[in-house]
């Protein structure tokens, strides 16, 4: 049961947005900028990282939404998605994505934790300077995110269809869509 | 030395809003919201519980520059900002934003760790839905700002006269100033 008393009808995220539409606006444009905006990462190398982050930080609701947004917007599915939750390192990926993954992971045990030498593997990689800025970004955001949900207890439900359906929404139309502002979803 | 090439004329946050100003904007909306907008709970009390998550990050940056925007927004100046800090249950504030704090520190470890009694206690001592709405969320956001400054090894300056500088800028202008896209500061 939430903490608060949030709308019933909208799970995770989402009923927190519409509690508080002042805050929602911004935090559904970052996520719009970071996972979907043009980039040199595909949009699904970037919701993998983000569910990589809220896997790491146990968040329910997030790390099964982003999955099922990462999985529509990769070749490889499902399977890799799991794949990249389990072992990041050992997952059929390239070594720029892994060594980003590793900067993510480091990024979620605190901003300290990552070090010259992460960097370096990843431009070693060929990492660009903006494809490292946005991962550090994307697991930072994450680590809002997740708080964000889980500090309140929002509704995470159990439900695979009801991710299929968040996933079908965002995929096609964008973050924006879950703003009270944003266009009705 | 920053982990990427950032401009080197911006200390902080400031130096990476220059360098993505994509996502300074919403970033900047986001604090402005919390932090500033009109609130039951002071612009001063919001800002302690800014410094003492940053604090708790080991942010020198966010922690330096909210310490100050904090004690000039508070009658006990930095000597109560130092006291919450140091000792958030000791200090001289109130009893609801003692358990706002609390609720604060176990939303910085992680999201899973606020418990019905966090909010109970917080209740008990007059703390309305939105107070503890959003202490969660100040506490998660400054868990994405923090991890921003440090996991790209921001400019830390070690000079207090550079957040005096930048508290004058905050307190009376507000976090549109810092937004490349927001008015010249």
């Amino acid at each position: 049961m939430p903490h608060i008393d949030l709308p019933t009808d909208a799970p995770g995220i989402g009923g927190l947005f519409r509690y508080r539409p002042q805050t929602a606006l911004p935090m559904s444009q970052l996520a719009e900028v970071l996972l979907r905006g043009e980039h040199s990462l595909s949009r699904g190398e970037r919701e993998l990282i983000a569910t990589y982050v809220s896997s790491l930080n146990d968040c329910g609701f997030c790390s099964r939404s982003h999955a099922a947004f990462a999985a529509a917007q990769l070749p490889g599915g499902m399977d890799l998605v799991c794949q990249v939750a389990d072992d990041p390192d050992g997952a059929p990926v390239s070594d720029k994505l892994k060594a980003l993954l590793e900067i993510a992971g480091a990024v979620q045990r605190g901003g300290l934790e990552v070090t010259p030498d992460h960097v370096e593997a990843a431009r070693k990689s060929g990492a660009t300077d903006l494809e490292i800025h946005d991962t550090v970004l994307i697991a930072a955001a994450f680590c809002m995110y997740n708080r964000y949900v889980d500090g309140l207890a929002a509704l995470t439900p159990e439900e695979p269809a009801v991710y299929k359906t968040i996933a079908d929404r965002i995929v096609n139309r964008g973050y924006m869509t879950i703003a009270p502002a944003g266009p009705t979803g």
